[in-house]
């Protein structure tokens, strides 16, 4: 079984009000070709909405940090401030604090992975690991292989290097081994070039899915078959809701695979603490890049999360947030299956912060999403994550951040406002009263 | 009198040995066209040499962070994580936290701008601002007008865009209206397109010069008439010695001015704080543009920042650093005096961090660097700061972080070795015996 949302839907008009907007820019003459690309999303002033108190929001990508120690933290940070101030405070090298490389690599053998230290390299989250990367690697009109659905803010990096996605399905065991197959030759035959698979196997943004064990090596042996690069986007391996974890890609394949991973989900997003693992030259490239982008990371958040790595109970934390996160992915699918009309269908997550809807036919969820707002409920329409209009039928529901009773609350909320659809439906043929339109932008609203 | 250095020096050679290196990449095929352009310093080695105890280092633009009220920052941190720990290391908007944006807003008023906080754009270090601005208007070929000589962090990243930099003639009161006006025209009949001047006001780096406040509306009336955007690069405006500030050109034009701002001098640069203030529509793309980049800048950092502002007597913390840095200033440069051999010219700041200096005819400033630090003194060659690779004569003094005494001794150990140099050349007619060659790509080390 396919997992729902990749054939063909209806596609987005562009966006008339955005194109007028742009022509009032008196700048409009002097943009770069690629920032024809960036255009605000139509979604954004509803989220503005939904971050009112009395909307249940399960659009957001937020973790709980309200299971983080605060004032242990606070108590680490004043020392490490008084006693190593100078250097906290100081410009560093662009690749990073070397004990933090250090520990990294000792995070990262959690998945069966063994690196250097010299191979990795910290970024501003892994969101600027994956803007180095798409940097270093894609001209114009490369292709970027990618699964679909993908991560809205990968997309976003694609899009502004002016790289083309092409999707590539997957199922309730991740992205399809023959699917992929079927991609790359395809992409070949029209004579474009695909720089890299960019693939989230393990609980995957938005899918909730996990690439199975005996998929691993036929992904990783197509790719090496075409000479396609892996990048492995790894920010929930460790968000297992039974402690499982899985053996990364670039365990078993170091010199094809460029890894992704973040402290955003295993210790707090506000710190922007990433890192990208990569091949030796490509880490000199990443290293280069990084340099003209921000000259170094920050030097006093890569020395909080070192510190903490090296003074808290860190694995505990994270347990502590696989239950928190495992209690609330319970909330939301019991409350799916007794609320949500019939002809709904889900993703079941065993990791990670998503599960994927589908809707059914005859609805449209960017269209849908000003009602339910209204309804003080909210979440990510599906096209968000498609780089080519797919996804009306699917949205995406976020179960990190609200309480199990918010949750619960939610999932009512939108039930109801799927009856009305279906309501709407059955008595006038549709429901399509107003189309939203126009590519959504990555924030971290969705991510 | 033209500042010194701007007159064609001798080309480098690309580097055979960085060549046969990258050939050694397997991922060589696969980079994208602008990667090319991405290649390390070889004096990047000889830095690490330089970073040992034993070398006094007039190289490096490193704040001098003593002069910080450690233990009370450290208390405000900790407050901070204790009492708002939740939104401090949460996800925040990719624009920057409203509060401070407001406060960035109160700074800027020192310079004689008047801003609303919604066309701020908080960046990761004002080094981000630069590669939003160059991501959003440069495609390849273009060109950008940039100080002779200028920031290296900021010609590593038009050649990371594939941007051109055409340098522009300054002198001691900074860029050469002329110059700029030739300089356009020369561009225009080259058929290529001049997509913004580059420039760095007050107390430049390198050039230690500042722009007179003559010369300032002309500036701006020529890049108007040739509809040319100025990108103002200002991170040293509020550290002049006399405590003088210069009104800002986005002050008295803010339709056509992207103002760059930092507290990386000001307050320390391992926050990674900066800001652009740009023209609504401009401030419109740069978000989309940081979104892609690193979906927010860390909440953490801009929230000590703000409290910073809030709680602490910032702007009598600006007065201890130009206090610093004016007592450094002046031993430099009375050293340089006592010490230099006959034919040595330099420039005198009235603020910021940095001396340029030209040595006699002969010389090669990159050549030399080896047996400099050899003598246990650095600096950074001029070559560095031009994309052209002139500047083989001159080099760029810091006298922000060693103490006056080191700063005495680096100058006695600078004189003992141009004095060696000039001896050689008097005996042998060359001094040239090693060309060291290859881009300089910016770094902490030469920021």
């Amino acid at each position: 079984m396919n997992l729902p949302g990749q054939g063909p839907d209806q596609q987005s008009n562009p966006s008339v009000a955005a194109a007028a907007g742009r022509s009032l820019d008196p700048h409009v003459q002097r943009y770069a070709a690629r920032t024809a690309g960036m255009t605000a999303s139509e979604i954004r002033a509803l989220f503005a909405v939904a971050s009112r108190p009395e909307v249940v929001s399960l659009a957001g990508g937020m973790p709980y940090l309200a299971a983080l120690p605060m004032d242990s933290l606070a108590t680490d940070v004043a020392e490490l401030i008084a006693t190593e101030g100078q250097q906290a405070l100081q410009y560093g090298s662009a690749q990073g604090i070397p004990q933090l490389r250090e520990q990294i690599c000792e995070v990262m053998a959690l998945e069966g992975i063994s690196a250097h230290p010299d191979d990795v390299v910290v970024t501003v989250g892994s969101q600027s690991a994956l803007d180095m990367v798409t940097r270093i690697f894609c001209d114009p009109g490369d292709v970027v292989l990618a699964e679909a659905p993908s991560y809205v803010g990968a997309l976003g990096t694609f899009t502004a290097y002016q790289a083309e996605v092409v999707h590539v399905e997957i199922d309730d065991n991740g992205l399809i081994p023959s699917a992929l197959s079927a991609a790359l030759d395809a992409v070949r035959a029209s004579g474009r070039r695909v720089k890299f698979l960019y693939t989230i196997p393990n609980f995957h943004n938005p899918g909730g899915v996990t690439l199975s064990a005996e998929r691993r090596p036929e992904i990783l042996r197509i790719c090496a078959e075409h000479d396609v690069l892996v990048i492995e986007d790894n920010p929930y391996g460790l968000l297992g809701f039974d402690g499982q974890t899985y053996p990364a890609l670039r365990a078993s394949e170091p010199d094809n695979v460029v890894y992704l991973g973040s402290f955003s989900k295993t210790f707090a997003p506000g710190l922007r603490v990433g890192w990208a693992l990569a091949p030796h030259a490509v880490r000199e490239k990443l290293v280069l890049a990084a340099e003209s982008a921000t000259l170094c990371p920050p030097t006093i958040t890569q020395a909080v999360v070192s510190r903490y790595l090296a003074a808290h109970d860190w694995k505990g934390q994270i347990k502590v947030y696989q239950q928190a996160y495992r209690e609330r992915r319970d909330a939301m699918l019991t409350a799916l299956e007794q609320h949500l009309p019939a002809g709904c269908t889900w993703t079941r997550p065993d990791g990670g912060f998503y599960v994927w809807l589908t809707v059914p036919e005859g609805l449209d969820t960017k269209a849908m999403l000003p009602r339910a707002v209204t309804q003080r409920v909210a979440y990510v329409p599906g096209t968000a994550f498609y780089g080519d209009g797919f996804g009306s039928r699917q949205m995406r529901l976020s179960f990190c951040y609200p309480t199990p009773e918010r949750i619960r609350e939610g999932v009512r909320r939108l039930a109801t406002v799927l009856e009305g659809e279906l309501e709407l439906l059955r008595t006038f043929g549709t429901v399509t009263t107003r189309q939203l339109s126009g590519p959504q932008s990555p924030s971290p609203d969705t991510a």
